[in-house]
């Protein structure tokens, strides 16, 4: 963390930013005084101390950060990839993990249907939502629980797959686990919903972490150090934290009206530069249109994602939730062709960029 | 809702989107057949149709909305506006409503005095928010809740003025009630969640709604319509709903960077014009910035507000959240001008398009 | 087009609507009357109506296009792929062009070493700009034009390979022509200026055609209609218009501060449903970041682009221009893998929807 | 400028980047050695550096700018408030300037009967525009320019008032200015199309400087600073520049759909805090409704915009151009009310936070 002083300010005002640095973090500082001007370097770890607070000081112009807020995800302080396991499954690394299903649990029939779909597709990991957070409370808002979660176990029998669910009310988390949700999806509404992070740091269960449309990558990763950094509401460590966040990165809101959300290319190699864990996208929701999903998912693939989680649907056109954008025969092309590009380019490693990443005690 | 089908669309196609709108929703429709296309027009309150289903039929182009999905919240099904009485307080309508206090309370000298720097200043309703949704789990989160509640509840005494809290976490609100915090306010980080927006549609006392900074009018009163509609998960009325909703703008995120948030000034009249609900906004949090916190606020009311929410920090340099965009002693200004430019403008109305707006039984 | 009235709209404004729209534009109406409400379709291609000028109309509500207003570029209109031939070069249809070289002419060394470094590369087109568009008066802005054309023409002369470059001054039209520029750009900054648009309408040679980084795909393609349309500016059609036009994304402004722009990836599928233009992508100017380039064009290749374009430079430390997005030696890999992975899916084909577009002379 | 090495950067590696700014700007740096890092700060007028450049450097981490790069435009540079005469008329400083006419002149009729409407509603200048810059060819482009500008004149004559045109076509510049056009704007879509910044910059005439809809703040005073800086293409001083710029707020693209273009408020006291330039906004391009542009009009002038731009158009049901955004007998209440805000605020002063931005030649 650098702390640039406005013009003329006085030694007293450096001394009093240095003081407050030292004692409300425990971190030194070192200082050049220009002409006129005065700069402040803080050393060792900075992630921690809060800019805003610093800002406030007189004297004091601008406060840049050089590290990261979001320490327990970033690849600085873990230049290893997070590979999860999950029975065989392997997610994370060099693996591709494909992940599809209905977007929403509607009936046993349809369930069970597009479950079979996407088995027989290729999928890893089987989507069994019954849990939808809607716009509009005039929208279907899934069955009710328990019943929800009959029927995602009777899908995850039925195939021998893993699956994964969505967890928007805490007061199911109990009925999760005992129906054997083995993957828990954070969905983009509640990417930020801190009781909710809070409860799932407490587990070890897999954790599928979307942004919200509305975050950038800082605000998405910092959720993901809500799930790992076992801090409690006081700022001090009390447990373990859960180290197995997947992030499933599903485009942001932008401008332009001629797709759902702006799923930003770009986005994929930088993730995987920035932070160590898993990184998944999501076709469907990102593109919003059944026409664009194929292509899309190549796209991501090639820039190298380590997954996919689309919709599957048998019969799109009777879905009661965003049938269009589930496929259905199209599955199985996009999952083999997905695993085609992966393996042309896996020896091919991702930038990681970690000299530009790695400080050691050192750097702030 | 108008609904287009494809150029060459057959008549037994559109024969099953009328009958599939009338089997699903009980709503009846009108088509019109030309020179090789066909348009369905559906008749009643079409607000309740879901869209993305019927846009899966076969041979349907496009499904085009009329009538907003926010019922509830539109000044289409209640033109009047609503007035929300507070003890001697009236909120909405032709009043003029402001709302100061702390970023977060911290201490009880810091809360106390800055609850006596609002009151001194004129504010009508002392923000006292204990529990905060922050970014990175390294900021500071607030002071144990019942620690904070007890000192909400001295400001209160203190001051003889209403008060306002965010409530996050749901297992605090039978606590937020016993502490006598008269009005409740939905942060942006939660105003998507809906087990927070149903369990807060049971009761009766005010809510403050902000927006998700990802979202846009429609997401936003359509979180309002969660508030007030009173449906169950199956779609069902089942209670009264919650009437008693303020909304408070704060701005989206936009690539300008140079301000906190894009507070668009032309949402001001245009919420007023579509929602009969009070509207508030908050120059603070949509600024991001002291030195701008005093014109944004002017802006705001001018363009039709009917109240503000703002920081006010007995000593900012030192506040733990925030402190840059709260104010100290301008604060007297920013309310006694405020009012001023209020009563300048009172007169005029809020032009709320009801022409445009207002669609008997037989509209869609 | 689909004209929705208000709710107790009389007959005799629905009449004004249709008889204005048969005066000013020659088309005729059929109008659905419901209780309460008039809906009118207008039959033709309503492509060419000002919507802004009908909703001003008495009574009219709503005004719902359902064509574009890009007609010459549409696939609606054109539905076969447009392949534009340059030499033994064919862009567009089921062809990948790629185009490299340095972002900017600097010295005659540098860009001979570029030109020679690109075409090792496997190039199909050499980029060779001398006159930059900067966003200050105060960064680099080319070498004077004739010194820079001369360059040019050397590096096409050393290399064998078609050359393109951005014109941004009509007066140095000409002098492209005569240096022997095969492909003209129009950059981000100039997309929608119009004089440059129509002057190039006039040519035959191939334009490349950015979009602004604030526009939308509707803007795109209306700004290819005007080089394409041959309109004048009474509206009136003047000459043949200029149909070898090839799109080139480059991302749009977003909030997302960590990449330069946001490249939605949806959007390569999408613009080749919606048009028959070639489309290629740019993987340095979307990026902004030569560590995210290679994974960047592969995602673009694989998401279904016609190709790329991106910045290749000899001695990117010592560029004058935007040498952080421009890649050495690691270009021959991205081209190379750019081909695999386009062999690799070039069977598939992309999806036109031809369906949904499709729109013959009964259509609106 | 702050230089920030990585980790582990050798000082050879800083002494390159110390010797490169010395070189290439004349410049000198100091520098500070912490544990493991260094820390380069620049001193002097560091806005003529290009940080794209130095960031190439071996071992450089981050380049951080201080000062702006639109340093003509700066408050930093020029602490006074520019006011420009205009005959009788003041632009800027504690000025309020009011500025209306129909969007587009399309008849002699329609464009004397509203110059005639604009100076009884009180306006100080009159929109006279001849040339239209529309998003689709198939738009009105407005008259024959001759014809217009013919128009212009007789509008005023007409009314007495001075009068505002934009010049789009560099081509048109000697009939604008023979035309007795008094000040000339520059629209959103060429607001970064340098060869007509650069033509402005050689006259004296006021130019109303919009910013295109895609760029930020600091994109926008650049452009200020091409109309004001005197640069040749080379980069060195060759003429005095164009000092009497008038910029002119009108909106950016947000994803919000409801409002045209999101007109983020706090830009107003913004913009006023770091340049010194006249800046009026704009409330019929911003909102794009006749219904909002009363109430947005009052909201920029409260928050301080020292002037408005909007349409009035005698008859906007006939319109050719944009005629849902312009008011008609509603543009006299607007004037008057805002001269009474504009009054009653005028005592207030704008914060410019001086301390912030003005730095001596020490600073960086």
């Amino acid at each position: 963390m650098i702390i640039h002083m406005v013009e003329g300010a006085s030694g007293d005002e450096a001394e009093r930013v240095i003081d407050r640095i030292k004692s409300d973090y425990g971190l030194f500082c070192e200082s050049i005084v220009g002409t006129g001007s005065i700069v402040i370097g803080v050393k060792g770890i900075a992630g921690v101390i809060d800019e805003g607070r610093i800002s406030e000081l007189p004297g004091v112009d601008r406060v840049i950060r050089i590290t990261e807020k979001f320490k327990d995800a970033s690849r600085s302080f873990h230049p290893e990839d997070t590979v999860i396991d999950l029975g065989n499954l392997k997610i994370g690394g060099k693996n591709l993990t494909i992940i599809g299903g209905p977007c929403a649990i509607e009936t046993e029939k349809q369930a069970l249907d597009s479950a079979r779909l996407a088995k027989d597709s290729g999928v890893d990991v089987l989507r069994t939502f019954v849990d939808k957070s809607r716009t509009s409370p005039y929208d279907y808002r899934g069955l009710e629980i328990e019943k929800g979660l009959e029927i995602a176990s009777a899908m995850r029998q039925e195939t021998g797959l893993p699956i994964v669910s969505e967890l928007i009310d805490l007061r199911h988390l109990e009925a999760f686990l005992k129906a054997g949700i083995d993957i828990i999806q954070v969905g983009a509404r509640s990417s930020q919903y801190s009781p909710l992070l809070e409860e799932l740091s407490l587990l070890n269960v897999p954790v599928i972490l979307k942004h919200g449309m509305g975050n950038d990558l800082n605000e998405w990763l910092c959720a993901a150090a809500y799930l790992m950094s076992g801090l409690d509401r006081s700022g001090k460590p009390s447990h373990r934290g859960n180290p197995n966040v997947i992030l499933c990165y599903r485009g942001i809101r932008a401008f332009e009206s001629a797709t759902r959300f702006s799923a930003d290319i770009s986005m994929i190699p930088l993730v995987r530069m920035k932070s160590h864990l898993p990184l998944i996208a999501d076709p469907s929701h990102s593109s919003g249109d059944r026409k664009l999903v194929e292509r899309v998912a190549y796209g991501f693939v090639a820039a190298g994602a380590g997954g996919l989680e689309f919709d599957i649907h048998s019969n799109p056109e009777e879905a009661l939730c965003d049938g269009s954008q589930a496929v259905t025969h199209e599955a199985e092309r996009i999952v083999s062709t997905s695993r085609q590009i992966h393996a042309l380019l896996n020896g091919y490693g991702v930038e990681t960029g970690v000299s530009l990443e790695l400080m050691g005690t050192g750097g702030s």
